[in-house]
C-alpha cells in the first residue's frame, strides 16, 4: 500500500469509503435545504432568505470540494476496483449532480431577488407546484442512493416526465401571460429562467437515480430516459 | 505495479499522458466545430446544420466517456502524484467542461429549429456577434491549455467580462423588442435562452483557462474572477 504524502492511512479501506458515503449524505441534506430555501423564498417573496440561499451555496461547493479531493485520493492511494472502484466513481458523480442542483437553486433565489422588486405574477404558483415536486423527487432519490435502493431509484426516474409536462404548461402559461400584459415582459422572462433551472434539477435527479441503479446493479440503464426534453420545442408547439 | 483486470500494461505512464492530452485535443477540436456550427446555424436559419449540430453532441459526450474511463484507470492503476496526478485531474476537469460547452451549443442549434419557423428578429445580429466573440475565446483557450501556456490562458480569464457585457446589452436589447412589439416574445425568449447557452459558454472557457493556469503553475487563481455574473439582476436595471 503506497503512503507517499500521507501519514495518516490507518483507515481501512471500506472506513475511507464510509467517511466519503457520509460527505455525500451531507452534502444531500445541504443541497435539499437550499432548494427547499430557495423555493419559499419565491413563494413569500423572501429577499432575506433569498439571500441567505445565495450565500450558503458556498457550503455545498466545499462539500463537493471535499468529496473530489477524497475520490482522487482514494483512487491513487487506494487504486480500488469492481465494487469499491463504482462505489468511489458513483460518489464523485453525485456530488458533482448535487452542486449543479444547489447552483441552480441559488440562481433561481438570485432571480428571485428581482421578482421581488416587482408586481407579483401570477404564474408563480404553478413555478412553485413545479419546484414542490423537483424537491420530492430530490428527497426520494437522496434516500433511494443512500440505501441503495434501486427500486425507488427507477422510480423516481419514471416521474422525470411529470417535471417536463409541468414545465411545458408552465413556460405556455408564462408566455401567454406576456403576451396579455406586456408589461410582465420582464418578470416573465426571470419566471421562464427560474422554470428551466427548476427542470434542470429535475434532470440532475434523474442523473442520481441512474447512478443509483449503477451502485447497486453494476449495470448502466441503456435504454432511452423515458423522456425526451422537448423543452426548446415548447414555442414552435406555441404557434 | 497493479495489472488486475488490465493485460494490456506495456505503455509507460508518459505515453498513457500523452493519450489522453490527444484525446482532449480531439475532443477539443470537436467542441470548436459545434459551436461554430451552431452559430452559423442561426445566422443562416440553416435547420440542417442544426439537425447535424444536435445529432453530432453525441460525438463530444463519448470523447468525454474515453477520458473518464481513462483518467480513472490511470489514477487506479498507476497511482500518480505530484505533476502527473495534477495533469491527469486538469484533463477530467478540462473535458467536462468541453462536454458542457458542446451541449450548450447542441442546445442553441435546437431552439434555432424553433426560431427557423418565425419570422426573423432583429437582435440576432447581436446574439451571432456575441457567439462569434465566445467562439474566439474557446480556441484561444483551447491553444492555451494544449500549448501549456499560462499567459494566454490569464488573458483569455480576462476577455470573459466582455462577454458577460454583450450579454447584460443583448438581453436589454430582447426585452425591449419584445415589449415593443409582443407578436416578437415567443422568438425573444429563444433569443434569451439561446444568449445564456452562450453566455455559459464563455463561462467554461474561463473555467478551462484558470485549470490551464493550475496545470502549468501549480497555483489555484484564489482571487476572485474578474467579474461577477449579474445576468440575474438585467431585468432590475430595466425596471
Amino acid at each position: 500500500m503506497p503512503t507517499i504524502g500521507d501519514q495518516h492511512i490507518v483507515r481501512s479501506f471500506d472506513e475511507e469509503l464510509k467517511r466519503l458515503h457520509d460527505a455525500l449524505a451531507r452534502m444531500g441534506g445541504l443541497t435539499e435545504q437550499q432548494l427547499k430555501g430557495a423555493i419559499e423564498a419565491l413563494e413569500h417573496r423572501d429577499s432575506d432568505l433569498a439571500t441567505r440561499i445565495m450565500n450558503d451555496d458556498v457550503r455545498v461547493d466545499d462539500c463537493e470540494s471535499f468529496v473530489n479531493e477524497q475520490t482522487v485520493r482514494l483512487l491513487a492511494l487506494r487504486a480500488p476496483v469492481a465494487d469499491d472502484l463504482r462505489a468511489v466513481i458513483a460518489t464523485l458523480k453525485a456530488a458533482g449532480d448535487l452542486e449543479r442542483i444547489a447552483d441552480h437553486a441559488a440562481n433561481a433565489a438570485k432571480r428571485s431577488l428581482v421578482l421581488n422588486q416587482m408586481p407579483p405574477v401570477a404564474p408563480m404558483r404553478s413555478l412553485v407546484r413545479m419546484g414542490r415536486l423537483v424537491q420530492a423527487l430530490l428527497a426520494e432519490v437522496l434516500d433511494a442512493y443512500l440505501t441503495h435502493d434501486a427500486e425507488k431509484a427507477l422510480a423516481v426516474r419514471s416521474r422525470d416526465q411529470e417535471v417536463d409536462d409541468l414545465y411545458s404548461s408552465l413556460f405556455r402559461e408564462i408566455l401567454t401571460y406576456m403576451m396579455e400584459d406586456p408589461r410582465t415582459i420582464t418578470a416573465g422572462t426571470h419566471l421562464m429562467f427560474i422554470a428551466k433551472n427548476i427542470e434542470r434539477i429535475g434532470d440532475h435527479a434523474t442523473n442520481i437515480a441512474e447512478m443509483t441503479y449503477f451502485l447497486v446493479t453494476g449495470r448502466k440503464l441503456n435504454d432511452q430516459r423515458p423522456k425526451r426534453d422537448t423543452s426548446a420545442l415548447e414555442g414552435a408547439e406555441q404557434e
